[in-house]
């Protein structure tokens, strides 16, 4: 896949195409079935492997505006080529579409949520480096876009990594609990509980649990109750999501702004083809940081649609909300990750200039040291001569505060984080 | 296209697809170069025709990335396949790559404004023709969900109706006023002055302004100041959008509401595989008030995104705020045709179920009149006699008020809107 | 009024405040009893006069639940107090809570509509200004936060304009057609209708159609069919205001940017108190800008908010989404005035540097000149030597392009809008 | 307080006021001189309380444009009334303006969420008492507003039940880490730092972090490092209350939709005043849920303009971003606990005819029970005689699946919550 609209969105890969959708509905049939032979509901389970592929996406998705969704294609299609017409008849039997369609994009999610991680994990290696390394680089510290009081790259950095530490726990937080929806027509599992009974199961509502245990075993996904019209579970991923995309837009924000011509003090990774224009020989745009820009800019409001889908959940199963989460959801995390990718390649060949910085400092003069003596000024009292002898040099690295201190706090948070991770 | 996560996607057709806008990247090269050549910059003209298509979208997006936008790859491809080396130099001389976006974006933007509003009108239709045969269909008028007093589903059809023929008036302005993008590296036209300077042109500054005024007449579109930073043509375009949605979306509200079986006032269009169950075979949703709910809940974040964007341009040109708004307009402009489709569908064959809404009416009982009577009783003495004595009967329809009138007020404006569409 | 959390509140004064609410309300009352006397409906008017104030607002808020609606409350102490039963029985009889609150929105909204334009018209006035006065002021144009070309501050200046005028449009367009609401209990006027029948008129449909048009008329406001569920009123009005925080938002980011002291190109009016620190004095924060972008940053999501209840519209009158537009409104309303005003003082003494802009050019050095090297060199037979040997001087001012025509045009633009304004 | 525009809103009393606010900033005011004595910065502290209240709102409010926020004016006026020099001098020394609001906000936030929690508890007990008493309330299951299979009254709020839980597991959550914001004029504790090395302190930086520790310490909340441009704290808080307000928007939906006359399966709780109207007796307007509805809607847009906020933050503290935040914090906030406490009134008073619900049921028919004669048709094999024979009776009892089981699940779920809540 990629997008003309939305450059690099090839580093995502298949991960929520419509191939790997398909793929995973499938892959919830198969396990549910299995579940229905292993427990003894149906005879035998069937072998739905190879049976559909990249070449029905096509129909199935045109199809999919008949019911409203595309797994009634999907199942029809499915049981015209199983060829067994007795596995065909069990196929789906006691699945509603919802099922189907909620476990597959859950599935799909893992796999997105997994890529995050990674990627995650990688930028925190590269801002480890970055913060440790330039736990001593003297930079001006802005506020309001102004130059305020001495700080150094490494603090940048660690604030940096401290924001990707936060959305490394949201993200494994929702990793862990992805439930499978496994609740039949209306969420009772009426369908497969009457199965169970017309085979004789002993105890037949037992027995359709046993199925959803089964099968959400079989996926690697939680057993929970059916959230047809609790949408937590989505807009859990949603947030998570964002949270990762403003962190990123975050220090996008920040590497733009320290790559304008004027201040200097980065640069991006250079790479064949990157940032280049074709008339303007000596630009080098921030690509990377204005693609991650891009997506922080528009993921907010994609999770809050999956809010507003949330809140209007209405009867057994919602009548347009629902149906509303599926793409949002998908463009959100298939944006999600390119941001990631780029986000690695920018930490990880992001170029710093400390040279730059110090002089950027040394521009600013004393303004820097404004607040310092505004404390000296207002507590002559306080002022203890030796100590104030010591630093008789007025160097802006005497005014740096903690600020090495929180770089090592972070680091230490950071590494911790690693090895969990 | 089809979109397996957006059933009905396929309505859109190839409206503002990749490769819709591939070709219209071509054409507004196509434009400027032959615009080039006419005002006597360019020696001679080029013709792009076929040189680049489906097949080389793939590579072009992928490409897409390393300068931001897809119009680099393309140029390169374009110039490659020129074969004539002098043609190719002069190819996309002057303009900018977001000049080349933005333009093509708007040209695709015009064929959905285009077909939205050929929808619109079979919609305004259907609607002149319901409102007119249900003038007098009396119905209980429901609101905060209760019953309140009797009303017509004529009025009910005219407010949707009114609806409507609003959403037109904003995409028929916003369809008017459309403009090409045109400005040069940073919006200054400098390139295309430079290169009508180095030909020996007398006026080379308003050669540069007539070279936009000649591309932006042969692509049909308006000429302004370039809008680099200025992002209202896309916000406008994206409110038009959300407008029509949001009209769509109320009147799918009441009919999934009057759908309900304990309702049972109106039904969708039966069709062949529409709104079936596979196990359920009474069941009969209403697909399309559903799929077009879900387009309305969607689109008000992504019209909004349009603004964060606009609001956040900065410089001569923006650092991620426009890459942002590509994708999201696309996505906006195409589920907005979803559910115009899916609108014009649904009210084309809408079934009214008078009777049963008379029965409704009947059994709400004399709730309906309540008010009436407070009316009576608190202004006995405004009573006329004779008035209260021709309406003996107390039938809901004596308590209509001005609902035919209102009916007739918006059939006015409809037919009037129709007139000049 | 003014609020803690939104610094510069009560630049927007009692500007849609719960006093300004009640007293439109009461205005709402008054011409519709008005309307009743006038049409022959009632047997006289009542006057309204000074029956409620500031002092009522608290108990009718916490009344307001009850019934989900400040009218209830109001309608009962207004009756209570007008002493005159007879007055008292007619007071808003035939109009439903929605028509009240509604239209004394509408008229709020009105107010703020004219501050909004009025404000434009000053920043208006000071673009065209600073857009004259810098039309070859030559700055380094930057794109994608680099430096590209030449420019000047004119045209940045001119297209800040063209975005103020865009928006003065919008604002106008809104203005001029704002609707009152008067439809009665389900927008039928049944009850009107049914106290004109008793009262003996002779067509009491059309009375009541009578009893709107004068009603409205008397507002000022335009007299359409009832909108409770047809919220285009609203959300055009959402729209409007967002597109103005939007090009203020814009020209905020540009402010803040060459507010850096790194770039130094621009700078905030100074004024006791403004943009200082406590403790480093030597701080000067473009606090207006800051402020202006935190407007234009929460936006979009309140405008959203109201297509997102539009959209959600059902039945005769909504139940949630109507009750979700009055405050979100009323917020996004006044932090628009609010921004508004900064803007207009923002505008009004901003300082241009534009002898660093210069400098800045300079500094950029030949590569802002690297485009026309390209035009050139990939055209050495296009280059009439003459032509080339005019500007042997190499300066950045000879690049230029058509900026000053822009300007100019921009100017011609904006004049005309004065005039008419 | 009591906005008219929010019915409802005095039921968030005085929280996230602006005197509340006020009151909060002291407080951090309060808890940090206490630290600069304590830990020997300092030589004494000051008691502030009382030197500010209500009263001195509007002044702070009106002077808070300067600075851009209400600290500067706070603590000049602190300072001014303090009396004594010494301790004045000492006051807010090492702090930022952002320390001050963004603890104060996390301060007003906590009780809140404390506030949030208790009425979550309390739905809850609601929701165990209704899920187990109507365990086996048979009602028609409706999905896409169609009726589907039966399932029970038990099953509804047992999803309701687990929805709840949900939320209050993310409000905990949020509440177990919200930290003090404790950095500085740029993160570094320059300044305290310094304070404490001229005091002669062994170990400056060491003793910076000591008050930090203290101060959060006293303030009851957790230390990190500085979160002026990690916007995580925030973030989470929205994203906490726009999932509590999605939990109720849902099963307020489902209130409003079952309350329809149509319907009548639920009926709000009763109460004077409450959801009448002036001129139709017979109404009884869900307000409740209307409202609750309400608050769902607009709530998460409010939450995306959070996460826009946190993805725009830039340099040591943010231009504009920040900002925005504050008053769609405490708009939010609010709103939320207002639906809270309509929601905790909402589910304590409900009104379920289950006799309806039978009815209704019964009125479906037998589509209720098309489902599981398909099952039967489709695999007559597996009919086991004896169990056919069970239950000939054909009730949609029969065919409650594991409805009473997942009713146990939830209510197994909801205790452990309560009784770790």
């Amino acid at each position: 896949m990629a997008d003309l609209l939305w450059p690099g969105d090839e580093r995502a890969g298949s991960l929520v195409s419509d191939g790997a959708l398909l793929a995973a509905m499938v892959q919830v049939e198969q396990a549910w079935i299995d579940a229905l032979a292993s427990e003894g509901v149906a005879p035998s389970t069937a072998d739905l492997g190879g049976l559909v592929g990249e070449d029905d996406v096509h129909a199935i998705a045109v199809g999919a505006e008949g019911g409203g969704n595309p797994v009634l294609g999907l199942v029809a299609l499915l049981r015209e080529r199983l060829g067994d017409a007795s596995a065909a008849s069990w196929l789906h039997r006691g699945l509603t579409s919802q099922d189907v369609v909620d476990t597959a994009l859950v599935l799909c999610v893992r796999d997105v949520l997994d890529r995050v991680q990674a990627e995650l994990r990688s930028q925190v290696d590269s801002l480890v480096r970055l913060a440790g390394a330039h736990r001593g680089s003297l930079m001006v510290g802005r506020t309001l876009a102004q130059h305020a009081v001495p700080t150094t790259f490494g603090l940048v950095a660690a604030i940096w990594l401290d924001g990707l530490v936060d959305a490394a726990e949201e993200v494994a937080r929702v990793r862990a609990g992805l439930p499978a929806q496994l609740g039949g027509a209306a969420g009772t599992l009426a369908a497969s509980t009457e199965l169970a009974r017309l085979r004789g199961l002993a105890d037949p509502e037992a027995a359709s649990l046993l199925l959803v245990r089964t099968t959400a075993g079989a996926l690697g996904l939680a057993d929970t109750l059916p959230w047809h019209v609790r949408r937590t579970p989505i807009t859990r991923i949603g947030d998570a999501l964002v949270t990762c995309t403003d962190a990123w837009g975050h220090l996008a924000t920040d590497v733009v702004m320290l790559c304008r011509p004027e201040v200097g003090e980065l640069a991006e990774p250079v790479a064949e083809g990157r940032g280049g224009s074709s008339t303007m020989p000596h630009k080098q745009n921030p690509v990377l940081s204005v693609l991650v820009r891009r997506a922080a800019i528009a993921a907010p409001a994609l999770a809050a649609t999956l809010h507003t889908a949330s809140a209007l959940a209405v009867d057994q199963r919602p009548d347009g909300a629902w149906h509303a989460e599926w793409d949002t959801l998908r463009t959100l995390a298939r944006r999600t990750v390119v941001a990631a990718s780029q986000t690695t390649e920018l930490l990880a060949g992001l170029h710093v200039d400390h040279e730059r910085m110090r002089r950027n400092l040394d521009a600013a003069g004393t303004d820097v040291l404004a607040e310092r003596d505004t404390m000296r000024r207002l507590h002559p009292s306080a002022v203890d001569e030796t100590a104030a002898a010591d630093e008789a040099d007025d160097e802006p690295v005497s005014y740096l505060g903690a600020a090495p201190l929180f770089v090592d706090a972070a680091l230490t948070r950071a590494r911790t984080y690693l090895e969990s991770a």
